[in-house]
């Protein structure tokens, strides 16, 4: 795959207009306090109000309702534990076509009940990236069914490109926006959209020390995989895809890396001050701030709060 | 005092006016999914994203900047062991006169904390009802402070009114508000504003059926003071009082009562489904719908979330 066929201002409009009305347009909060402590003036872009309680509904919703109608009636598969199961099983029951959800069968029970109440139908497998993908390949075989990638998707990295657009359309003149990587395709759409809509913004992807394979693979050019990645924040566990790579490359300014400690020291601070719920991954953004990893004084940076979803019963601190 | 010194609407415009740009105007959340839950369109009036992180600040402010130059300057004192204490203290300081804070010896060490960082001087005293008016007395005879007492002070009213002004300003069409009492002074507050506003609307307080003092004073007309309450929602085991009580009796619809079961429930759905933090003292309204306590089926229910301040070490379904 050439440039050509990278992520477009295009696709990013079109996902705009795609998902308009089925996802939320997610408000942008502001802390006095937080302010006061960071020397500058944070945006919190506010993902755990979407939909499905994350920024994958963007993603998923854009994919699937870009499907051609026969394509779609197909249904739809993915495998994910996490956030981006619930938002296909949302946006495919939205669509009115049946989807496919593998898990692993260690699965969080709240995670599970969460894809079946949107109307997904749960396929469990062993816990291992061979089952998962395997388990995938067959579903695939036996329905037709479409692969909706949690990231390594075009269309995907297009939707999520939709939390920057929203963000710089609210606010303009943002200086610098900070954004959780995973296995990328947020921090990529965010990238392309910023860098088109306000050339100058500088974007930063941030990730925990201890799943810092985007930071390794963005120095060293090429994707080194995440090989047993040790964090609280289970959504920036994955490898970076090949797709988003290609984009965090060209548009991305770097990628910074945060402890464990800050991650939970940001996330709490994230919940006793704005009084809002965001899960440990999306409380690495702000963590960069916390460890000073980036010169911010007197700056206008949009700080990508990407989910809420967690168990309350298993909080960090407890 | 006769009826013609009581809460009138006048002193509540002047509050809109007085304390305009020195608290939050606060949003309006809506959830689909407790829209579904609950059979009705909900309204969820977010006083947990006010300043100093609970609607006390609304009457403080109100209060302290109502003061004649002579009389700030003498100080302001209270007595309080939660959100009022924070929210004199930032009032004083924003006005820049001092503020006394009695607070028991048994304080929670962050609310303790959290009105020095507001600027207030605090005053320990023993954890009773006798030893907090005797040391107010105290410092009143000292330095001449001007006493703003919690609720039973129709400026203090008059702020806490504005809740409702603003909730109807947004949400014209409200059939019912639900608001959680305790002193009372929100609720007479809301009750005014919005009996004056919409004479049709509903209003109805919500209070622990392990401190239901509010309900028997309602019910036998006249006030019941609050003994030994056993609930989890500390804002709330404050005895009704008078001048409250005497709007409440007139511009009230009703009192219901709630399981503390409700309130623990209540409280983690808000923080599940709308992802913020609220307190327990702030999901009793929504605890009402839980146990179906009024008929709000197909109605606009406008529901006050007080505030969200609260140790997280220690949340009741640990």
């Amino acid at each position: 795959m050439n440039g050509s066929s990278g992520l477009s201002w295009r696709m990013i409009r079109e996902a705009v207009t795609r998902i308009s009305g089925r996802v939320n347009q997610t408000p942008v909060l502001t802390s006095e306090t937080l302010n006061r402590l960071a020397g500058a003036s944070l945006f919190f872009k506010c993902e755990n109000f979407q939909k499905t309680g994350a920024f994958k509904a963007r993603g998923a919703t854009n994919a699937i309702f870009a499907l051609s109608a026969e394509d779609a009636n197909r249904g739809v598969v993915t495998h994910s534990s996490g956030n981006h199961a619930a938002a296909v099983a949302r946006a495919a029951t939205l669509r009115g076509v049946p989807s496919h959800i593998i898990m692993p069968d260690n699965s969080v029970a709240a995670k599970v009940e969460s894809v079946k109440r949107y109307g997904g139908k749960v396929i469990f497998c062993s816990p291992t990236q061979a089952a998962r993908e395997g388990e995938t390949a067959r579903i695939i075989a036996e329905t037709g069914a479409v692969l909706v990638h949690a990231y390594d998707d075009l269309h995907v990295m297009a939707g999520q490109a939709t939390t920057g657009t929203e963000l710089l359309d609210e606010i303009e003149d943002l200086d610098i926006i900070l954004c959780p990587v995973g296995g990328g395709g947020h921090l990529s759409g965010i990238s392309v959209a910023a860098k088109t809509i306000k050339p100058s913004i500088k974007v930063f992807g941030v990730e925990p020390a201890g799943a810092d394979d985007a930071a390794r693979s963005f120095a060293k050019g090429e994707i080194i995989p995440s090989v047993n990645p040790q964090t609280i924040a289970d959504g920036l566990r994955s490898s970076l895809g090949e797709r988003p790579f290609r984009e965090i490359q060209r548009d991305t300014d770097g990628i910074v890396t945060v402890s464990e400690d800050a991650i939970v020291m940001a996330m709490r601070q994230i919940w006793e001050i704005m009084k809002i719920i965001v899960e440990p991954s999306a409380a690495v953004a702000y963590a960069a701030i916390l460890e000073e990893k980036l010169p911010v004084e007197g700056r206008k940076v949009g700080i990508v709060l990407t989910g809420g979803n967690l168990d309350l019963d298993k909080l960090p601190w407890a």
